[in-house]
């Protein structure tokens, strides 16, 4: 289930890009990155294990500028950003975030950014591991509507952990640390000009500090790490184990195109009553009216066991919470039921699974669902 | 100029799509991968010049799976796809490739595939690092145009180097070998049902084998080293080295979204003339009468020197064959000429650079210009 391989030396060519942050990341002995958006993306400094438990107990920092922005500005933005995803902008204050699923015609889905409303008609996308900016040029092109689409000079941190809040506190002050989840404050930090917002990909309390000046990714970096130093403020990978725990699906493997919104759980964003149009509109009241016919399950591993596998397991850690296997399974619905069992095959053999509830933690602590 | 920090180790994610030879690059000890299109790319297997001298004096097989294909296919196929490339792709017969380029409404660069003709209606478009299959899917939106979007299982491998085509014709026997420079066949080996094209990024003589099933990419990779065994074939990764010296572009960084054809020397690509639309066509036509503002230039790049910089760097190699550094720079237009002296910031400090002729090396010899 784990790769068995775990390592791969990866050459650094000029190609692929790097974050603002990236001398910082080296220097504090960055031992993995891995590549999304055409760009490194740190993902170890320490056990993994180890840098869990910092991100539940404490603070941690995470270097995620691959996250990239789409920015959609001109007079007909909002209806434009309006018509790519199936959620109901009209109901997103400026001020307000949320999380969003760019749809394709079929309802696939393209990518699942956060949105930001920076104005009446201007938005970011923060962006998953696909070329929404390609996406948003290529429907853009007949629209009809007259918009600027870039990629900005934007480039996110996430500040994650029960202590996230001091810290932020202590750098921005009460308002920003206040801030209501999925809501943004743009503001500077000495001049470094920055947005800040409560969100993040942990289910622990977070925030994300957009930079918007890439000539000053190491200075920020350092005003952060130090700001938090008492509190043992440490940088880390996003953090897999947390992420699963808490039901929080990645692009690019628990959903791609290949999927829709209800096969992963994520019909809620889809706001069919609304009155501005979005594309994948047709497709995705049928799939709502059929219902899909495979769910993405959560689903608890088994030691060893043998049988017939079926469906496909899209992710799967150990939980040192729930001192288990825990991930998620694309399984047709009729198996897709708490506590259907199942076997799924492994490098290592078969293994029994068992469908359960998602999130496996906290079930009614926060999870993205703004 | 080359990178100071050589590697960084990779997490090999679920996310990260491993191609139908990633086993046999394992065995065959490949000792680097980097990401492309989302999938993972073999780069280095032994020393890089050992590489170089591999494919100029022998045969060297890479995997190129990473080059994945968008098939265009439906009633409409050929006139949407001649839209996508200001290519005239009336000119290109079912059977024969074309070197394209994908740009968008300004003119940008979106891509750069091999695109194949493999029937009346039915196009593959082998990709380099963007994500196309969503910028045609977006562009085909509200087009008008009847087509369908997908990709196929299709993984190809690049067999290169002067006794590249004593391979293929032992497996493909002689009318495969003796292809016309950008013609292909549909074939199989022993029922591996294959596409085998004239083609490659290499500068040497050169074939592409495009596996269309996913199941049989090892058995496909040990057939084609049994071929060559006594030949001294090897896998290696695409040489960078060779690929400057025949003056190839490698998009992501000497071509960007950011960059037209007529700055980095693509600009016998635009067909004014044709008949069928192409989406850029307004803006490459101002760009082709008023003359781009700054060029790609092949440069030769000294030892020490120190003055001031101007443009910048794309790519940049030493040429064992040359004894020089060389490489490409986009520069002011004023400052494209053969002789110019220019000079560059480097982390080691600045170096003198001399403007030179590309390619640096058999300018007389076949280079992707199909």
């Amino acid at each position: 289930m784990t790769p068995t391989f775990d390592m791969a030396l990866i050459q650094r060519g000029a190609r692929l890009r790097r974050s603002p942050y990236f001398d910082a990341t080296l220097r504090a002995g960055c031992r993995a990155y891995t590549v999304y958006n055409h760009m490194f993306l740190p993902t170890r400094y320490d056990d993994l294990h180890a840098e869990y438990e910092r991100l539940r107990t404490g603070v941690t920092v995470w270097d995620v500028s691959v996250e990239r922005q789409v920015e959609i500005t001109g007079p007909d933005a909002f209806e434009f950003t309006n018509l790519l995803t199936p959620r109901d902008l009209s109901k997103c204050a400026v001020g307000q975030g949320k999380y969003v699923l760019i749809t394709a015609d079929d309802g696939g889905i393209v990518n699942d950014p956060v949105l930001l409303r920076l104005g009446e008609n201007h938005f970011w996308l923060a962006l998953a591991d696909s070329d929404v900016l390609l996406w948003a040029k290529g429907v853009a092109l007949n629209s009809g509507l007259d918009v600027r689409l870039c990629e900005p000079d934007v480039s996110p941190m996430q500040v994650q952990g029960p202590k996230s809040k001091e810290v932020v506190r202590r750098l921005f002050g009460d308002g920003v640390a206040g801030l209501r989840y999925y809501f943004f404050a743009e503001t500077d930090l000495d001049g470094i000009p920055v947005v800040v917002t409560r969100t993040g990909w942990s289910g622990e309390v977070g925030y994300e500090i957009y930079l918007r000046d890439g000539s000053r990714g190491v200075e920020l970096w350092d005003r952060v790490m130090d700001a938090g130093a008492d509190l043992g403020i440490a940088p880390t990978g996003p953090s897999d184990i947390r992420r699963i725990e808490a039901g929080i699906l990645n692009y690019g493997i628990d959903m791609t195109l290949d999927t829709n919104p209800y096969e992963v759980g994520l019909g809620w964003q889809v706001d069919h009553g609304q009155e501005g149009d979005f594309i994948g509109r047709e497709a995705l009241a049928r799939i709502a009216a059929e219902g899909p016919g495979r769910r993405l399950a959560g689903v608890e591993i088994a030691g060893g066991a043998d049988g017939e596998a079926i469906g496909f397991v899209t992710s799967a850690v150990w939980s040192p919470r729930l001192q288990r296997n825990i991930g998620y399974a694309m399984v047709p619905t009729a198996f897709a039921e708490s506590g259907t069992r199942l076997r799924v095959a492994t490098p290592d053999g078969e293994r029994e699974v068992v469908v359960v509830r998602k999130p496996f933690v906290d079930p009614d602590k926060e999870i993205p669902k703004s």
